[in-house]
């Protein structure tokens, strides 16, 4: 029975070096999910190959600009000079679809959609302990000690933080994660609050009384 | 990694006729979980073969009375002039152990359990047409049209009650409303609300800083 149509936003997010592309990676490596990106919007020159829509929305600062001012920025940072950020609009047709859409950022992000859409789905990705984020870190190998050291320091706060979000996803082996954020999803469109006032308009339309 | 380590208590209901029972089955015949059933009190006479704490806790009608008085009942009723009723120490000494509570009521019992128990979390069966109800009522064959008019009335009442549950999970097919109250059970262990005190203490534990 097809109940719920719209898509959830899933925002996936967790301190640096706790694994969250990986996890994501192995969610969309799943087979029978609708699961979808978000493309995001950026200021940065494309490279090579990089598709417009594909890969990035390619604007111009001006663009960039614009569109904060719009409001149709669900979250966006600046990063080495370039501006990258969320475009509210192009998510929200992906939903309409009845796509789930899997955005993966930073914790500073995060705050910013929370606050932009209250019905998204908020997962805190976290690490088994500090000793396995340190490890992860260690073995990217593209970080000096001063700079793990700063890393992990972020991480506590950011781990003091997650009380911000709906739901504590432990990244202690990657194919469990991927399997309680699948149960998540799942468990959120049975949500009276999200599902009711739809299966009650449909009972009361095919009540022949 | 082992967190989260209590018990849910799972509350199973839903309009008589919509298979609560066959879906409470498919569940425990499922391998890998670890959910538990909770036992009644009564003050019915036992049959033969029945075993006191294993069928029923068998007691009479003062001592069922003396436990409405201490506040050990989650909810009572009285049936063709016997009491039966979920003894609450019996359910927490279950939780304590890890074991997934499943209580399958009536609707009327399961608003009771709402009110003492706040971290209990509440599943409504529903089906997916009054045509479906009607048929799977008509097919038990023990019922006459009087009587399945009366139980389409009062399911008609109940459905309008389910905003009183926390999850919707319609019996389209049994497997999957199976499957749907698997993922709920898993999602409701990530919930930073249960899980991240003892996560946060955790990682304090284990900080080696």
């Amino acid at each position: 029975m097809k109940l719920n149509t719209k898509g959830l936003l899933v925002v996936i997010s967790g301190p640096s070096g706790v694994g969250k592309g990986t996890v994501r990676k192995a969610l969309f490596n799943r087979t029978g999910h609708n699961l979808d990106y978000s493309v995001s919007m950026t200021t940065r020159a494309p490279r090579d190959g990089e598709v417009n829509g594909v890969d990035y929305y390619f604007v111009s600062k001006k663009e960039f600009l614009s569109q904060i001012d719009k409001g149709n920025l669900l979250e966006y940072a600046e990063f080495v000079g370039n501006l990258y950020g969320t475009p509210k609009d192009k998510v929200e047709e992906k939903l309409a679809l009845g796509h789930e859409v899997v955005l993966e950022i930073e914790v500073n992000g995060a705050m910013q959609v929370r606050e932009k859409m209250k019905d998204a789905v908020f997962i805190f990705i976290a690490p088994p302990s500090y000793d396995a984020l340190e490890k992860r870190l260690v073995r990217r190998g593209t970080e000096r000690g001063e700079v793990i050291k700063e890393r992990l320091d972020k991480a506590h706060r950011e781990i003091n933080l997650a009380n911000n979000y709906d739901y504590i996803v432990i990244n202690d082996e990657v194919d469990n994660a991927a399997d309680r954020i699948m149960a998540i999803i799942r468990a959120e469109h049975a949500k009276c609050s999200r599902t009711l006032d739809e299966y009650l308009k449909l009972m009361e339309e095919t009540n022949n009384d």
